[in-house]
């Protein structure tokens, strides 16, 4: 049998948000290797083997999911959202640069609804316009290359989604990115904090960034800032198509 | 019957990219409203009427859309890709404003794989860290504008996506783009060319921006310019998670 090594995206929660690609792949796999929280979101079957890792370990389990490739099982790595997107797509890539007899291992990446995007249809259309993504933990970039990233994106005006916005590691991080949004943008600018997109908790909180508190982000939020021509319309908000 | 307005993403191409939810949508959709190529993407059915329209005429297919699902229709539009990045949702959110008695027609967003997150996940994972996303295009916002974008997000070493890269009406622009990010990236930085992902035509090139011609972009291609950390290992492009 040849082993293969599968890069899945699950979605941002919801089951009918899974690509077929993605079903299919997980159909077929041997073994399913991922954070815990999202590897029990596989259903279990006779002949698959599931493999629950801990946070904060990705390079260790993109190994271990290279090494049953290579031995001839059919693995799944799944992540939340897009595999691509602050997930575990480049953890595998920078795993094979670690492993020079893997270079051969049949790789795929299927592409997930991430959850920016999930959020953005939830709350309407907020990045219907040029817009960056950044995820605010300091895990693995230094503190200032976000505060720089956050005031170049202010001054060219575009939407942001923010992912990770609240880490246990560092509370007052999310407080100093409002500070910084703040001062760039003013009060008057909407943002957006969508908490549990897709699934039965969602919550959706929009309001101008002078009502913005830190408490409205936890882990499993994701935040949209609007741009200068972001707008309401009944209970939506969007970005229109035109700028300038 | 009570009408009803669903804006869906279909997805960069592949049948099995489709969302469930979307499927499920445009199985009970009485009217689907589109751009032409998007509309011949649905299977006709009896008792489903399609609404192909031509491109640039966003605002009054919207307006059309609504004023269907006002009569109690069933309507679907559809667009490429995720129907919240440059596609039709703006576009919808644009026209309500414009229609005062529609505020309270049932509206739903449902996501869709966006162009650009199946272009990285077919090259790897040249968006596994902070990215923008940029229409190229000059019909809504003054070219000004994007130049404006691309030097900051240069500046803040932003891997970016570039949607609609070569317009008809405006053939020099994407050669400005490449000097524009020659001057701010440097010859060696990554530039990917990722055209008609996810059908039997998709072709892939990478090369170095040193390299780069404005011919490597169409219509149909989206391209990914990496940060100053992407790089290969194997056929695959990938930017690392750390950074800094």
């Amino acid at each position: 049998m040849t082993g293969r090594l599968t890069i899945v995206g699950l979605g941002p929660g919801a089951a009918d948000m899974v690509t077929p690609e993605v079903s299919q792949a997980l159909a077929q796999a041997t073994d399913v290797v991922g954070y815990g929280p999202y590897v029990s979101r596989v259903a279990p079957r006779p002949g698959l083997r599931l493999h629950p890792s801990d946070n904060r370990v990705e390079l260790d389990r993109a190994q271990a999911a290279i090494r049953m490739a290579q031995q001839g099982q059919r693995v799944v790595v799944v992540s939340s959202g897009d595999p691509g997107v602050f997930a575990m797509a480049s953890a595998v890539f920078e795993a094979l640069e670690t492993m020079p007899g893997a270079a051969d291992v049949a790789i795929d990446v299927l592409p997930g609804i991430t959850a920016m995007l999930a959020a953005a249809a939830a709350l309407g259309a907020p990045l219907g316009h040029d817009f960056c993504c950044i995820n605010l933990s300091d895990n693995l970039k230094p503190w200032s290359l976000i505060e720089r990233r956050l005031t170049l994106a202010a001054e060219a005006d575009l939407a942001m989604a923010f992912y990770n916005p609240r880490s246990a590691s560092r509370p007052e991080g999310f407080a100093r990115v409002l500070e910084i949004l703040m001062q760039a943008c003013g009060p008057d600018r909407l943002i957006s904090f969508a908490r549990a997109v897709s699934t039965p908790e969602q919550v959706l909180n929009t309001v101008p960034l002078g009502q913005a508190t830190p408490d409205m982000a936890d882990m499993r939020t994701i935040v949209i800032l609007g741009s200068s021509t972001t707008r309401r319309v009944g209970r939506w908000v969007y970005t229109p198509r035109f700028a300038g």
